[in-house]
């Protein structure tokens, strides 16, 4: 175990942010630097019951003053406002870790990333948690270890209730006349099967299918907002074009009543026509509380890798296994080999 | 891809030194530089029928002649008597890769290839294959991700067929009155239920059964052999004694025409009591087939590695994803994030 603890700042306090909090907790590595919000009387609030002193919070422009007393940020925002804009930010002052889920801007997020860390010395995980993330892993490391005879497949929302996308979620959320909404994304079996034979050229929009629940604004006309919100969830590039999409409108009580919880899962599978087989599988009562623990040993990871002298973007691709743990090299050798 | 090939020495040509050269010659980036082996007159007969000429064939002695044609030489000796003496012996040569997989001995063994291949400039990466190998990389990952609140788990045999252990087929053939073996694992399903519900201290007793196929030899008395030979295998200690253990005798050509083969497969279970679950399972329908594909990406990250001026040893947990994928760093970007 290292002997310093790792001192993490938390950007944004919303679901993931929170999550982060509670892990870095747990982390016996680790302490709190402080959390940067837009919103920080309210999370001045919130972290008094844990605790924590108004000292603790900062507001969105103040990165330059917290260098100092920061190891590593985890930028908790959304991909597709937030860390466009705060990712390039914060990797000027930070070494960073963010969860930018957007698969088709990657490439390019990791380019802006990577040339702001580089021309800043800091060094910045783009695109941690489980997809992207864990799972990019486990496709590059399927692929590899069999011979690249199989393109390995993810397939989310394997349990009856399925699984909660927070991106999708917060999509739908932007649309105008939206007051709130959860998307589940359903696997569907049959494709499954196929994989597991070692079909790997399944379209993702016969891998799964998406159910939303979608709150109406109350000021927005109801039933023309029906159609317009549906059919803009139907219409949206990426997220919901290429997809079975269903859309149900349900009360804000509702929504809470059923909905209040966020359970994900998913399995990348990878097969060969020959019957070899691997697959990682994982599943969250709470999808932030699972990234989140995804989040911060990746944090683990970058503060090391800093201490080593690397800067730029990087992913989880080129984290070996050993820099997220806890356990000494030794340990590891004795109890997880 | 790399422009040049890496060059690949394969030390032992038995059922994994076969099943590396198979493999080998599927990836694009790597060809065969030659084959060591106590038996260079059959191997020479067995390799002409691939279109190999005698001249990729030496025996165990010609080590250093080989080094100038050998990026890394893949060690596919057991465990038991091979690798402890081959190990340090090639690491004074080559970069290596090896399938040392006595658990409670790896970090002892480890200790002894670092140095050898420190001091002689050279990478060696140990305990490769599924598990130790894979499975370890994904017990450190899951205990990270999951805050260190579980110990990941492995069960194995949970297809209807089993695991076909080759130790424990060992074992039962060295017993007097035997004349073939195959043993079976199976995994208990109960115990499997248990550990996805973060129940972690399960003893490998209750985790995994063991089934026997055995033929007896023509030449003992048939009914004394059964009994005599029934109690031996349950009371061997280690390998069967604190298992629960069914034995049967078949007839050497039951044996041949029902187990010729050699399927495997295995689960790693992490869990927390709090429902958050990370599994990562394998089945090969031929167990060396499932390893070469592990041990050749090895050899791929490890002349990678050593490219980059590392050496000493390294076992699957300091190894990078990307570093065991052909595709470029632009590709895994875009296609596997």
């Amino acid at each position: 175990m290292d002997e310093k603890l790792t001192k993490i700042l938390i950007v944004g306090y919303g679901n993931i942010g929170k999550a982060v909090h509670q892990s870095v907790e747990v982390c016996s590595d680790m302490e709190l630097s402080g959390i940067v919000t837009r919103r920080p009387v309210k999370v001045v609030n919130e972290i008094k019951e844990k605790g924590y002193s108004s000292d603790f919070v900062f507001d969105l422009d103040t990165a330059d003053d917290l260098a100092s007393l920061t190891d590593v940020a985890i930028l908790c925002g959304g991909s597709k406002n937030d860390l466009p804009v705060q990712g390039p930010y914060f990797a000027q002052y930070f070494n960073t870790v963010d969860s930018f889920d957007t698969h088709p801007d990657i490439l390019d997020y990791f380019k802006k990333m990577d040339k702001v860390a580089k021309d800043n010395e800091n060094l910045s995980l783009i695109s941690g948690g489980w997809d992207p993330g864990t799972f990019s892993s486990q496709r590059v490391m399927a692929n590899a270890f069999l011979s690249n005879n199989s393109m390995p497949q993810a397939f989310y929302g394997l349990t009856e209730r399925g699984g909660l996308s927070q991106g999708h979620s917060d999509a739908i959320r932007q649309i105008q006349g939206v007051k709130d909404a959860r998307q589940y994304t359903h696997a569907v079996p049959e494709a499954i099967e196929q994989a597991k034979k070692g079909k790997s050229d399944l379209k993702v929009g016969e891998r799964v299918w998406r159910e939303c629940f979608v709150v109406l604004d109350e000021t927005s006309d109801y039933d023309l907002g029906r159609k317009a919100i549906t059919k803009a969830i139907k219409q949206m590039p990426s997220y919901f074009k290429n997809y079975r999409t269903e859309v149900n409108f349900v009360s804000q009580k509702e929504l809470e009543r059923v909905h209040s919880d966020m359970p994900h899962d998913g399995v990348v599978i990878a097969a060969t026509q020959d019957g070899r087989n691997i697959e990682y599988a994982c599943k969250w009562p709470s999808n932030p509380n699972g990234t989140a623990g995804i989040l911060v040993a990746c944090a683990r990871a970058v503060h090391r890798f800093y201490n080593k002298g690397k800067t730029g973007a990087i992913t989880m691709l080129d984290v070996p296994p050993a820099l997220y743990s806890t356990y000494s090299k030794e340990d590891l050798l004795r109890d997880f080999m």
